[in-house]
């Protein structure tokens, strides 16, 4: 049976997208005489999550309470929103003129683009700490595991992680990068909150520690695989289909695994990182069906 | 007998300052063989946190948890470093070309003219990441103690707090605000940091539900108090003891209570603010004196 991968991720998208709807970005401590900037502040918060996005970091969450066996329940449609904002805040922060000024983004135009440049950086800023607030309200979780979860987001999203990751890739721009060092700044800049997703996951559904290993191996080929299917995207993709400004990497002269690698080789790299990814979760049954699925899918997606 | 406030809080900022220097700011995650980006990433973080500041905040939560009579031992020091990283971010973000474009911060170049906009932004991120991770790290604390902290630190950092009073303070730039207005803005912008210093310092020394609460009632004024005397100094202070433009905020065309109440006016809302601060305190005895002499600084002092 050919297996409906776009139909789970929607029913993903679509779960994740209900908790964000359910958010206020209100700003309700302020005098209501000036409502007029909280809700244009609001607006742009809301703005930055509209449903374009895929949801790829919500839909890893979901899957890996799935493989361990754990329900997870409500905690896990919270959790998706945390990585979703920290997500997107560093979508918008990733935008901005100063750092990659990109003015696309899924489609329309980039926050800063949308709104005021000051607003884009602040959106950004709290939707950070909304992120944490997010993970430590979260129902039916212990404190302990609470606890597990803003340590592991903090490191994923930190300057060991995603911002350390972003920091490296703008200042690898213009020069020249062996395979390894795009390897590590790809598995700080996207690889750390998609193994952040996945242990978060499993955490939610009182995974082993030995599952929860597991769970990080298989993370670290998918991050790596995504990003390699990126770089094809880049230079293959349709930019109907992408939402965003196609040939922008090459455009900055930006290294990327099919400068590095060629077309071909890329092609490859990301067969081979696929392999891993499938032999990470050879100790999980059926369960792990949709981590499996997912997998392909990040390797041979066309947007 | 003369109180020595300073030598009380340079006692709290040299002991910031230690567990600061304590701190690692080097990407370990990422190759050696472009050890010069992490190196400079790593300067960058030194030198927004180097000790020119004040740490209000850390001596701020010292002096709460002497207060209400715990020691909070080394935690304290913990959770310092996350209020003064907070901060820190706070001040770099702000500093930005598209925030209130200032180019001297604490006698020196702002973050962003000693290294890259984009560094500064992305140090920013990294620090209020950061926060977090020290938090949840902080040793002899219960999780449900960092769990509290987390989501007092969260909502005092984001959007209802500091993140929404710098939307409000940059979007009312140029326009005319109410005395209300005025305050409900410094109450997110600065007042919620300083609140939750309080509060993290009354939990972190395992503070009853009225201690927090009277802690909360005294950090409201404080914070007011603190702002009020800022825009005093900003029209009185010496420029070179202030560290940063004087006249800024005339010239920005910002609303301050100088410009609502007059200098007199204002210079009487902050003697106001100071008794009430001290009338928060009636329910505690002499271990709230610290706190006593600082609500005093706040108003009295020069820079």
């Amino acid at each position: 049976m050919k297996v409906d991968i776009d139909g789970l991720m929607e029913t993903c998208r679509v779960r994740c997208n209900q908790r964000l709807a359910e958010l206020s970005f209100a700003i309700t401590s302020y005098s209501e005489t000036t409502a007029a900037h909280i809700s244009e502040f609001q607006n742009a918060n809301l703005y930055s999550l509209e449903s374009g996005g895929k949801r790829v970091r919500p839909t890893i969450l979901y899957f890996a309470a799935q493989c361990v066996g754990g329900a997870g329940g409500d905690s896990l449609d919270q959790i998706a929103c945390a990585l979703e904002l920290i997500h997107t805040y560093s979508l918008i922060h990733d935008d901005l003129p100063a750092m990659d000024d990109d003015d696309m983004r899924r489609g329309r135009p980039s926050l800063h683009k949308a709104y005021e440049e000051s607003t884009a950086i602040l959106v950004g800023d709290g939707l950070q700490a909304q992120a944490f607030e997010l993970l430590v309200d979260a129902p039916n979780l212990t404190a302990e595991q609470k606890v597990r979860m803003v340590k592991l987001l903090a490191q994923a999203a930190g300057m060991e992680g995603m911002v350390g990751g972003q920091y490296i890739d703008i200042q690898a721009t213009g020069t020249d990068m062996t395979l390894e060092e795009l390897k590590a700044m790809h598995s700080m800049k996207t690889g750390a909150l998609i193994r952040a997703s996945l242990a978060l996951g499993g955490i939610a559904a009182s995974a082993t520690e030995e599952q929860l290993a597991a769970l990080d191996e298989y993370g670290t080929h998918i991050g790596l695989a995504f990003q390699v299917a990126d770089d094809i995207l880049d230079v293959e993709g349709d930019p109907a289909t992408l939402g965003k400004t196609q040939g922008k990497d090459d455009e900055a002269n930006k290294p990327t695994y099919v400068k590095l690698l060629g077309l071909d080789g890329a092609k490859a790299e990301a067969q081979h990182l696929l392999e891993a990814a499938l032999e990470a979760l050879s100790g999980f049954g059926e369960s792990a069906d949709h981590l499996r699925d997912l997998a392909r899918y990040i390797v041979e997606r066309d947007h």
